[in-house]
This record gives C-alpha cells, structure tokens and sequence, in this order.
C-alpha cells in the first residue's frame, strides 16, 4: 500500500489541543503515521531543529520535509492526501472555512484561556465578554450538524479546543459560560463532534486533563 | 470578456498595507475590480455589515459574496482566478509560504509596530529585538530574487509592510533596525519588491504615509 512507504512523523503532545487536531486530520484521511510525544517544557532538540522559529508543536515530517504550525499542517495534509476532504471544494467555502478557522484560533481560545485563568476581576470579566461574543458568532454560523456539513470540516477539527478542551476547563474553574441553555446549537454540535468516532478515539483522557488543569488553578489561585 | 461580467468590488484603506496586499493580489491576476475607499474609523454600514466580526477592512466582495483577512483573500483570488499563481502548486512548498505569511503577520509586524510606537523604553528594547530576530529568519530565508523566486508570491505580497511601510516609520521615528548592513538579502528584496511595476503602482504615496505617521509619532511623543 503506497501509504506505508511514505514517513510520515508527528511530533505532539497528548494534552494539546493543535496536536489533537493533526491527529484527527490525519486519521479521517487514513494515513498511517508514527506519533512522537514530547516533554512539555523540555521540548527534544529534533523539534527545536524541526521548528526554530517557534519551538513548538504540533511538527508533522513527510519525508524529512517539516511542516509547523496545525492549521499549515491540516492544509498540507489535504492538499497532499486527497481522500476524506477536510476542506471542501468550492473557492467561497474554502475561504470561510480558513476565516472561521482564523477566527476561532484569534476570537475563541485567547480569551477563552484568559477568562479561565486570569484572577485579576475586570480582565477575567472582559474577556469572558468577548468569549461569549465570539462563541455567538460560531453559534450564529452552525447551520447543519457539523461547520462541515453531514462530516466534519477544518473549522469542526480547528474547534476541538472548543468542544472538549474548554468544558473541562470550565468545570475546574467553575465558569459558566459554554452551556447547553446559551448556546444550543454550539453545545449540540460539541456533543456530536466528541461523539465522532475518528475524534473519540483521538481526544486525551478526560481524567488526566481534569487533573492537569486542577492542579494549575489551585497553583494560580495560591499564588495570588 | 469573462472577468468583466464578473462582479468584484473591494473596500479598503489607501495607507493600509492589507489593503494593498489585496490590491497587488488583484493587479497580479489582471482582475478588474471597483475601488471603495473607506474612512479611518468611520466605516461604511456596508463594510460592517460584509465583516461584522472584524469590521475591518480589507473586505473583498466577488457577486455579493463577501471575503474578510486579507491573507483568505488573497487564497481565494488564487484559487478563482487560476493565472499568474500567487501560491506555488507544490503542496509542501504551499505550506512554507501560508508558513511564513503567517509569520510575517504574527511575528515581524506586531513587534515591529511597538517598536516604533511603544514609548517605555524597556517594551521598545525587547519589541526591537524580537523584530530583528525575526527579520534574521526571513534574511536566512530569502534564496531568490524573490521570495517566491523569479516572481512575486505570497510571502512578497504578505511582507509589504517590511519593504514599504517599516522604512518610512523608521524614518520617523529614528530607528536603525532594517538596514542594507544588517539585512543586506532582505534589503535588496525590499528594493526590487517597491520596484516591480505592479507594486510600485500600488503603493501609497510615500510623502502621505510620511506626513501620517510623523503627526501620529509626534502626538504620541507629545502625551507622554
């Protein structure tokens, strides 16, 4: 099979929501892959090599070729592997999808973080706004049971943080604002995306990021 | 002729570098297209209603269908009108050039903007470094003419900033940070980008940005 005889790696970390969504990019299109995690905080020096400028990952290699940052990476994996479109075809949805994509990395998670680990009141309070209102807009956009239509899309794989991460946040923080009662169709879908049977089984334990964030708020909040 | 039935309007800002990244797009694809100007804050009802999340400029609206970001515009032109390529057709290639676009836009121009106009003098120290940092990645990066190579790409059309509008608010403000001796590839680059015909007759004119951005910088100095 011409697929095992590409190299296909990716460096990730499990708790990470862009590595996540390569990782689901990568097993909606059936390419096998070897999976390398990282240290968080102690990244390996192949990454460093891999990602100078950021020094980050997700880093997927194709052929000793790197690639960064995941949705440079998703794009890469679409245009390369041409099963199981992730992004569809028509020019117009193709922009929409990279507009909302944008958005929810620059509009969602920033000030979805912030809401829930800043301490500081009036911060914690306008970022929450702005969450709120760009949750609205995601709201406003969903029209069928995924952003992709009947199967998930870029702006569906772009949301995981959104779908899975953020509840969980939410429940350690005790915030209130991703809810089935604000936001019907978003929390709908967040059900449905999670259900989804190639991002189940791609989504870290609940349990462990449960643990995970606890332990940095209670460091937070001690701290203050 | 096919691209005169076609509707494409774009509103935009004579001195903003995303609209010109737009324009370029345009000019390179011999699209003809109808010209809004809009008003440095006092957008149109039109604009706020094609872009109600940024309302912002540039917003690109091809048969009533608009387009915000400049960088999604620009992929939508490439992937609409398929002459004169912006992105290269190699898929790994398409990754480094949405990469570095990316960079351009995250990396150079937010650091480089404080630099010139952060008065706290230890900001506009770190801001300083992290531009010419980041202008060391883009100088090792530079292999051709061009970035794109013989021709202008997206990297080019993103890196407007650099080449037209960071010398001129350097001039104002007296920063020596993007010289011929630091940057001798990527200085060269900014000459021969300002020159190529379809550049040059879409920038700005210096003397107004100049005149902009001094009455900007002197007001800023003058609050302190």
């Amino acid at each position: 099979m011409a697929l095992n005889q590409e190299e296909v790696k990716l460096f990730g970390l499990v708790g990470s929501p862009f590595s996540t969504r390569v990782e689901i990019a990568l097993k909606l299109k059936g390419v096998e892959y070897r999976y390398e995690e990282e240290k968080v905080g102690n990244l390996s020096d192949t990454v460093i090599k891999y990602n100078p400028v950021y020094k980050k990952v997700p880093v997927l290699v194709h052929n000793d070729k790197p690639i960064a940052e995941s949705l440079v990476i998703i794009e890469y994996i679409d245009e390369t592997w041409k099963q199981n479109p992730i992004l569809p075809s028509d020019p117009y949805k193709r922009a929409l999808a990279r507009f909302w994509s944008k958005f929810i990395d620059d509009k969602c998670m920033i000030p979805a973080w912030k809401t829930a680990f800043t301490l500081d009141e009036k911060e914690r309070e306008k970022s929450f706004e702005e969450t709120e209102d760009a949750f609205q807009f995601l709201e406003n956009e969903l029209k069928d049971k995924f952003f992709g239509g009947d199967d998930i899309g870029l702006i569906d794989i772009t949301a995981v943080f959104i779908a899975f991460w953020f509840p969980i946040v939410q429940e350690v923080t005790g915030l209130k604002l991703f809810t089935s009662e604000k936001f019907p169709k978003l929390y709908n879908w967040s059900q449905d995306f999670n259900n989804h049977p190639i991002v189940k089984e791609n989504l870290p334990r609940r349990e462990g990021l449960l643990a995970f964030f606890k332990a940095r708020y209670e460091s937070l909040v001690a701290s203050k």
